[in-house]
């Protein structure tokens, strides 16, 4: 039998999460028959070359989507909003990369090592949760299903990429004006769209999106409501805190859990790291090997290390958590999703 | 009554903290009749300016201390180890900076917010705290005499100028050599005595000095066990997760605590941080203000914000701690200590 493929569709091609989106379909062989690459309209008309092939970028409108198959969409919440359900109507799914989905409880919300088979319930669109949750997730999941948690406490050390190119470009242009003493003028970080901008260069900025009316910002409720979600254990106690760095790739996590059931020891957790799908455990104290920001960059994998039993509390573990943000989370955990769907036969 | 003025030593004069000590003694007015600049025979000869009079550091020896009332220790723990009970012996009180002394149960352990007291059993040493524990114990102190704390978890932002001026500048030098496309070659961070050397620029590294046998770095456990000994309380639950990071001064603190007494709100734990001694309330989300470290640097106080009540744990709350490493993480703290010492009519 010849091996299906499908007519897809990239929202926000131009992006820094578009470009990784198209890289991982190509690097991943995912079975494309044509491919469109859309944007908004102030990116259209641009060249972009996919598997040797120079493309140029379309506005995103509703007709964008006759005849197309799977729609990877990452252009923002409000294209989503507008754009999504015009692509589903089209018979196309959606796998959307936006927070704009998320939380409707008619949409998965899936991280393939977690909850593949939410995938089944699905009513056209399938929301990819945020970075710093996917991370989070995938890593814990093998202790989750066979200790259970009842507390999670995550501080982030995250990457400026997750704020998209210009943010990127701001850090590394503010680094080389103080580096030349020269004065700086932030106006991207930490939240584009907020009043106030501050230097992301050389500090640490406790502020990833905009503050909601508890005191905790979106990023950190998104941590929250997303892991009970995809999870779907509502019970779980999370708390997190999100700090942006200097750091062009690659989100770092501090985690502290408490598990339900005892007899969970470091080396039980270094085990189940090591078997555990997408994830590699880089944790050799003696030698100094943790994982990094600067290794994960351009992997697919999630590191594990630094996992510590608490000195006080003996179901309590620390672990240090860091993935490629642009990668596993956001492209690649969307392109593992379209993968799912097609093994799963959904992808029709 | 004339005021008293005292004979004084800094050893270590050189280094980062030494330059901030004779700084901070100069700008708060400590009371000097001399000053004496020490160092290792490396650094000896070297030119000092101090109120205006240019001194030559000279060796540190036995000798030296021939009529030093206070010496501030800050050349390192085996300098330490060496000369304290030397100056101790020519009647001089230590005040010491490094990690030697601080965990002997002869030698009081004081932030000066949360244990003056302890001075009065003195035996000659002192020991100034580890920087991220000073900033920490300050902070929570209000908290903890009010309501207690059970539970302390932190994850913490650290600044290279906490392992020195080589520390820095290597940061800086890799930062301008990653921004022009060149090759790095780590050499300092994250410890200059272990084996291996990563990149700090643009990274976060969670390693800050050696590993101990249970998988905690020393870092860690200082302020485990460093926090225990200041506040009295070795019954808190303490744990930490410490990281370096490319900022060049200004330690970041992730704080999780659970309180004792029921009743603590966000409201108090604010209306407490705004009466804490030494602390400065930075608190509103509203208009985007929390702590930054670009913003504490050369401050003495300690900022506290992004305080909040956890969403699951009514007794459980989240603070974003910020301070100079150099000055309230140190130096400051040394020359409290001193002045505590004059005001307690210690020092003779």
């Amino acid at each position: 039998m010849a091996e299906q493929s499908f007519h897809v569709a990239v929202v926000g091609a131009t992006g820094a999460v578009g470009q990784q989106m198209l890289d991982t379909l190509d690097r991943l062989d995912f079975p494309i028959k044509t491919i469109k690459l859309l944007s908004s309209k102030r990116s259209a008309g641009k060249k972009i070359s996919f598997k040797g092939e120079e493309l140029t970028v379309e506005e995103a409108k509703p007709e964008s989507f006759d005849g197309v198959q799977l729609a990877l969409f990452s252009a923002g919440g409000s294209v989503s909003k507008a754009l999504a359900p015009e692509a589903v109507k089209r018979g196309a799914i959606v796998v959307d990369n936006t927070s704009a989905y998320r939380m409707d409880n008619e949409v998965p919300l899936v991280v393939p090592e977690v909850n593949e088979d939410a995938l089944d319930d699905h009513k056209g669109i399938i929301a990819n949760p945020n970075c710093s949750t996917i991370q989070m997730v995938a890593a814990l999941e093998p202790i989750r299903k066979e200790y259970g948690i009842s507390k999670l406490i995550v501080s982030t050390y995250q990457a400026v990429s997750g704020a998209g190119t210009e943010a990127v470009d701001e850090m590394y242009e503010q680094s080389r004006q103080i580096l030349d003493g020269e004065d700086i003028d932030p106006k991207v970080l930490p939240v584009s769209g907020d009043e106030k901008h501050y230097q992301i260069a050389f500090n640490a900025v406790p502020q990833i999106d905009v503050f909601t009316e508890n005191g905790f910002t979106f990023e950190e409720m998104k941590m929250i409501n997303e892991t009970k979600k995809i999870t779907g254990d509502s019970s779980m106690n999370v708390a997190a805190t999100c700090v942006r760095l200097p750091v062009e790739t690659g989100h770092s996590e501090s985690i502290y859990i408490e598990v339900e059931k005892d007899g969970l020891s470091t080396d039980k957790v270094k085990q189940l790291m090591e078997k555990a799908p997408g994830v590699t455990l880089q944790d050799k104290p003696e030698e100094q090997l943790y994982p990094l920001a600067s290794d994960a960059k351009g992997k697919d994998d999630i590191f594990v290390g630094r996992i510590r039993q608490d000195l006080d509390e003996k179901n309590g573990f620390h672990l240090w958590v860091v993935a490629d943000n642009l990668l596993k989370g956001a492209a690649l955990n969307s392109v593992q999703i379209a993968f799912s769907l097609v093994q799963k036969g959904l992808l029709k």
